[in-house]
């Protein structure tokens, strides 16, 4: 088929799990790259390949550090090795799927904010559709809450497909994830 | 890979170009469908199951028989057999491109407001993915065309994927399509 020569790039965003603790996906992450996977690219291993982003949110991640002292610069040299740490498995998780399966990927972490971090490295690194998961809230918790996938449809310089999490997957609170 | 027994169902949403004249899709339909191909459906014609459906505007049609003159039930008939005909004549242009490429698909004609008939049809057929062009309308224009793929992204009971029209393609007046 004509243009079936190239891969297919999928960029494909992941986040931490809010409630499974660490190092584990979140449960949107976990829906959008397995249906992305039975869905779209089948036993078609070798016609795609998948970059995967994950971006950290240095406030968020600060937050769990309320009870921590710091007496000196080593103290948050070792903070910060832990958050590398943690999206390093976090991304880990994905790529031994992807090798088990024999897909070409690749993965990489950024700070920032999550939907203008993901906007700006499809600008950069140009991928033929972008992936997001979504919790798939309410109108009334989208206003506290913001979403990711909303952002990315609108802003984002390549198609986006947002895979909802299904109803049965949601938490107690389907803010969590 | 697991779930890849059955074909992935992809609903395509197409209507006629509203300036290069009968029985021409619009560029985004075009667009939309080629993309699809190249991108998703790859060399794995097997694995994919399209489904193609097109929604009549009945009063957008009756707009162009304005210098008509109905004096009989007939000139009725007519008018409706041929917007019938327009519209089969739509369908034939992707099934046909299908036929070709030996991917099974199936296409209908529904009438109604296009957006509410889209998702409602999703509602129905439950396809796993739905995919609408769209011409990438800045939001002065949208204000007073609408969009349906905003609609859809927002309201379809399934993953959405938006193709907007490349730059290059775009008619001198973006409304047009």
């Amino acid at each position: 088929m004509a243009g079936s020569s190239e891969p297919t790039r999928v960029m494909v965003a992941v986040n931490e799990s809010s409630i499974k603790g660490y190092p584990h996906p979140s449960i949107s992450s976990c829906a959008a790259f397995d249906w992305m996977l039975s869905k779209l690219v089948r036993s078609n291993t070798g016609g795609f390949h998948l970059l995967f982003l994950h971006v950290q949110v240095p406030d968020e991640d600060g937050f769990d550090d309320m009870d921590s002292i710091y007496a000196s610069p080593a103290d948050f040299q070792t903070m910060k090795q832990r958050d590398k740490i943690r999206g390093i498995h976090l991304l880990e998780y994905f790529v031994n799927q992807c090798h088990q399966l024999e897909i070409k990927c690749e993965a990489w972490i950024k700070q920032g904010d999550p939907k203008e971090v993901i906007c700006s490295e499809v600008k950069r690194v140009q991928p033929d559709l972008l992936v997001v998961g979504s919790r798939g809230l309410g109108p009334f918790q989208r206003v506290f809450v913001g979403t990711v996938s909303e952002f990315c449809v609108k802003h984002a310089d390549c198609p986006v497909i947002t895979i909802k999490r299904k109803a049965d997957e949601a938490p107690q609170d389907p803010v969590d994830d």
